[in-house]
């Protein structure tokens, strides 16, 4: 019998998961609030400097493969970014230019993750992460975001089970999403140092991805792990899609800055996964290392984006805060809202359910917290304009009501 | 201690393993012949039609996220091609886009293959087809091109083997190229029938990457698997990058006809896949639907192109066939030779130190065969106008001549 494999099972997307059923409801003519990607191109026109840049590149007849890991006007102005706005201190050599950060999660699984080992990844992560990990035969430890701390990590219980003993397999890194995707935190300073050291004490390579590093808002201060990690080997991820408002052009970065043993190792391999795909898309590289070295042009860009981001998000939370069904804290980062459902009034049995029906009765296409590792919880994509988030809530809120329990 | 994976040293690439030694070479000045890597966008220009239909997928905005398996109107445009050039019946909704053939693979690999399964691959083979098959623990058991058959397959050997009982892992597919990469070798219908009765025999699903499909030349006919396999579980690999001229768009198709349990469940499979990673590059999709449907551009581009290749092909094969040290069959399709060398008229200790010690004297950038299971042999890539491939192949008789043994 030819039968898939049984890890194929683990490709599992909690972002996407409803597209066909949200595609047979709009085949029947129903428009479909869709708030379940964080699709900013979709609702920001990608910068048109940007646009032009990449048809610069299809006229000079930039078609062809690329280096593998990204040409060098990127790499270069990956590190520069990095170096003018995160005080990191790395070179082009230890950049690599992803087909996303998708491609990103599966060069570094690949090269660190043997069936059996495993990985730190805290509750809620960045629901691919998951499952990544477990294509490449790896277990998941969890750490944890803690709802009632404000989504801030509670470093201290993980520390704890790791030295308990009772984690026998081998781990190798430690992740992170800083803001982070879905609840919107952008984690300080002090829990960052702690992070670091907690990578060294226990011997796993510590990994950030800091694709939402611009987009950060309410009076909150970003901090790259670039600039704590030094002498500890650590990964950045990062990407295009959010702050270069371009995610159909799928390119994101891995950036490798360490000398050190495991950080040499992880680049050579980085580079060896990236040699085999031959090359990322060509002329959107020429479009986004403009996108990055272009500072005027991009920081009008960002700076429009990330105020009307910073009001829809605010707008949203406030929204969803005066449901007696849901409860939020408020992000001040990235574009989700993940408020939990209180399940204690709500006839639906959990939240794949929840985000089924929804979808089904109410035509608003959320993702659902359990694929995010937290049940009992949604993510909302807060791009769209207020209008349509208000019609979503009370929509969402429509559907509570007609799913509630009757008080006793 | 940190530490790769076992399994991240399969990431061997034969085509780009020699890039940085060439790069470092650049950088001292030397201009490198870079005949490694089947990149025709280097050579002949993306078709302007093409490049027009990507300036207008960018100008209207196209720059979001796509559908995870591609846009409609590209999907309909490969089951159309498929329809009306090779007698293949199938729908858009059997063919999902990927970010080049690489990622097909992934794909494919992490669809059908568990650690400790296996599947069949023909020697000489497209290399990265064993680096993903092993970086998904899978094992290879191989069947053969026969060189001295004029590289037409050895379906009786492997039959026998197959039968023998002395293969005790369990081989999920059998993946074949057609017109073969290395070898340039056009399958005739005889021999894809005798694959189709193999796959059913043996309970194999029956992989065809077709991505030359349309580059054939000296008087062949190409036949789709798709034609010919009705009723047996199989999958067609296609992709933009050669015969639309575009490697550096990254886009791929997989094509799963089939209606049995088998097509249908990897079917869901690779949709699964798509949406862990969301999108392909999303305007380069709009461009390739242009360059499929665009028949008539299609045609004059394609044929302009195949003229020239077979030219290329055939005066390098002759040339090449003029050396004491290696002998080549003159391929009927794609645009490599892949000739033997006679090592035992050579001083060097195999195909690899040949790859690199020619690269670093000749400044002549090869793949070498052994990446491609086959020993003793070096893969040229004919797309370099006459003057180039003579002046490289020359340098390669120097090259064989100074590193001749003495005649006893």
């Amino acid at each position: 019998m030819i039968g898939l494999s049984k890890r194929s099972r683990y490709a599992v997307s909690a972002i996407r998961e409803e597209d066909l059923l949200a595609e047979k409801l709009r085949s029947e003519g129903k428009a479909i609030i869709k708030l379940n990607i964080g699709d900013p191109a979709a609702y920001f026109p990608t910068p048109k400097y940007i646009i032009d840049a990449y048809i610069e590149a299809l006229k000079k007849g930039h078609t062809d493969y690329s280096y593998a890991t990204g040409i060098p006007e990127l790499r270069k102005a990956i590190a520069k970014k990095y170096r003018e706005r995160h005080g990191a201190d790395f070179s082009e050599d230890d950049v690599v230019v992803t087909q996303g950060v998708s491609e990103a999660l599966q060069f570094i699984n690949n090269s660190l993750i043997d069936p059996g080992e495993g990985a730190v990844l805290f509750t809620p992560y960045y629901a691919p992460y998951l499952s990544y990990l477990k294509l490449s035969g790896g277990e998941v430890v969890e750490g944890h975001y803690r709802e009632e701390k404000n989504w801030d990590i509670d470093i201290d219980a993980l520390d704890e089970r790791l030295r308990s003993g009772k984690v026998k397999r081998h781990l190798k890194y430690l992740m992170v999403t800083n803001p982070n995707n879905p609840t919107g935190t952008v984690l300080g300073r002090k829990t960052l140092e702690s992070l670091v050291n907690l990578s060294n004490d226990h011997d796993l390579m510590l990994i950030s991805d800091e694709i939402y590093d611009e987009i950060v808002f309410n009076g909150a201060n970003f901090t790259s792990i670039a600039k704590l990690a030094k002498g500890t080997p650590h990964m950045i991820i990062h990407g295009a899609s959010k702050c270069y408002d371009s995610t159909g052009f799928r390119l994101g970065f891995v950036i490798v800055p360490g000398e050190d043993k495991a950080s040499t190792d992880v680049k050579r391999s980085l580079r060896d996964m990236a040699n085999l795909r031959l090359s990322s898309n060509t002329p959107a590289q020429y479009a986004i290392a403009e996108g990055l070295n272009n500072a005027a042009e991009h920081r009008k860009a960002i700076g429009e984006m990330v105020k009307r981001i910073e009001g829809q998000v605010n707008f949203a939370a406030q929204e969803i805060n005066r449901s007696r069904f849901m409860k939020t804290a408020v992000p001040n980062g990235a574009f989700y809202i993940f408020p939990r459902l209180n399940m204690e009034k709500l006839k639906v049995k959990d939240d794949k359910e929840f985000v089924q029906k929804l979808l089904a009765e109410e035509n608003v296409q959320l993702a659902r917290g359990s694929g995010f590792g937290a049940k009992d919880h949604i993510r909302i994509v807060a791009l769209a304009d207020r209008e349509t988030l208000s019609t979503a809530i009370s929509r969402i809120e429509n559907f509570c009501e007609r799913h509630s329990k009757r008080e006793a």
